[in-house]
């Protein structure tokens, strides 16, 4: 068995391939559910105006999902581009971060529905919870098995790790908060994510 | 958080590997909508030509489909083959260019179902406006921060804005001509496309 | 625009992983439609049995579909296996392709539920029609504009052009025999079809 | 023909490709019959946790189906990245594999829905067997044409044929056991599966 493990699960390509393919289908499928309006009941400019604004609130909760996947897709590939191969248990961990990549359009499309419901926000967090924790499981797997580039410089390290940490503790607290309200506690999720994906473009509209 | 920006989302590769799962899925997703006549109503070849007949606009919408998507999709290659690396800034206009992308299905299929409805041209234009301001947005922010290869040919960064430029002036014109009547609107915007799809053919046709 | 078209559609790469993508998602949807026995309708080992035994019919056409969309991914492949580039003309050819590839689950399904109509029959020869014309004609401008290897033999070119000529004269004489009876028809472009699947695969049946 | 033999289905990053697509599309298609409960059945806190409750003997199932599909990936992976290149034969031989990875899903589901039926267990272990044929069959072709890299280990080869005959002595030893009685026998298997899957992460959890 120790013989095969050293010949499996070796390719840090194919296992960005799997995870893009995954990302790919978990961002696309859920179109299949954004249906255009019955042409029956369209019988005005106006009434196609009010049947678009009807799909408003689900758009947005796709695009929400679309950030929430991109996050963890880069957070991932920050991992990956170190990596100067994989082992079977790397894989293994990868493969369980994907299938809460796959839970993601769920929890988020659970939480769209029931915002006044604490066990949806309690839900959507756990999902979060357990992205962020996989994902430092394979760092930390990655490290402790020697699977890293050796012309890595020593920083990046700290900082993949402490980078998870501190989302996940903002998540926390922003989960935390849903004692009060869930309102306020979705509002703060959503705003640490608005950070996580729009606050590396600031720099470059200063550059431009 | 800066130290964090310096080793994330550097993969051109994987960007284009994400890209190219989205693109691929939004083109096939559509086949579940496109059902097979059903055996009951069907009693001679006739019935079946007329049920096939009558499946075939759907067909053109998906086909069009096909054209708009195969479009951005070479324009988003265009430019990722000439970038050295990617960064998180970067990363993330592609994603939302993803989600510009995952509209298209849907915008293609309002403006097929409600032809005559200004609010369905002025939709799928706004998707198309979303799709050129983004890839342009995402060629500055590469040539901003550095991105590109360093044996690029300085008249490729000019060709690449120029095209999108051109492209969406086009689209805005044809757009604007709803005003009159949105038929001769689609019918000129889907001259454009054509125009884009099948010109770089022209050359070839003459050398075979 | 000349301009552009230097710097456009030049990656391999990107068109072969576009493609993998739309055969994957292709070969893959059909699984939506294959659904499990209803829990309520079987109270028996027997009743179990007879109902995947009605599932039969549905999987022996998945399996159709695979081994038609297999046929073109390998001839596919070869050709760009011998690719040193791309450009715009030959994305153009390879994207109206994949919208045939796209086609084959529809005519695939077309024909096993109206296996006695000649109309479903001439469908499914006009997808196989059009993959094999679209699959010739990016062979012939691939290398009309010079984009194959350098090394390429010169009897490489002659065997991928002869092999699409032999294989499209076969499926179309299988197709002209429903003059005479659909079943006679459907049997010999199966037969076709295996013959390409499995005749490979003698060879090295004899060698182990 | 055995001229187009040599050039066709040279590429094991296209089979890669294609396989990769295969397992991300059938990892993540599933999504689509995880519905979220309906807005008007819960009125409290304790229906939407009850609701969620509901559905998860179904999130159950689906982790099983990414174990089952984990395993066939992480096995057909260990193989491809021991080859310098792809043939015809055995190009065939894994889009067969793709096929049984694509009836995955649905064997897994039927399993789930059928606990106490042997026809239901049969099913699932003739997808696994078929699995395990393929793959095995796949590593002969590959030995007996020559088509793995010249420094591979002389006894790599020996490890994934073991590998594969022990596995599947396992399975069908589970299988059999559902002569005494189903749960038996899917405990069994279960059991099988998941020591392939996490026993690899034990010496990680002593080494961190």
């Amino acid at each position: 068995m120790s013989l095969y493990n050293q010949i499996a699960g070796r390719s840090v390509e194919r296992l960005a391939a799997l995870s893009d393919g995954v990302f790919a289908v978990a961002m696309t499928l859920l179109v299949l559910d954004l249906h255009t309006p019955a042409v029956e009941a369209v019988h005005s400019e106006r009434d196609l105006w009010l049947a678009l604004g009807a799909i408003g609130p689900r758009l947005a909760i796709y695009a929400m999902t679309f950030v929430t996947l991109g996050i963890f897709w880069n957070g991932q590939q920050a991992q990956l581009n170190h990596l100067a191969h994989s082992d079977r248990s790397l894989s293994w961990i990868h493969i369980a971060f994907l299938f809460a990549v796959w839970l993601t359009p769920f929890s988020t499309t659970l939480l769209a529905g029931f915002t006044t419901y604490r066990v949806a926000l309690l839900a959507y967090w756990l999902n979060i919870l357990l992205l962020g924790t996989l994902l430092y499981a394979s760092w930390v797997c990655a490290v402790g098995s020697h699977l890293v580039n050796q012309d890595m410089p020593a920083h990046v390290s700290t900082a993949i790790k402490r980078r998870i940490l501190i989302a996940q503790s903002l998540y926390a607290a922003g989960a935390l908060l849903c004692l009060v309200n869930t309102y306020v506690s979705i509002v703060c999720i959503v705003l640490v994510q608005l950070n996580y994906a729009i606050a590396p473009r600031l720099p470059w509209r200063r550059k431009v």
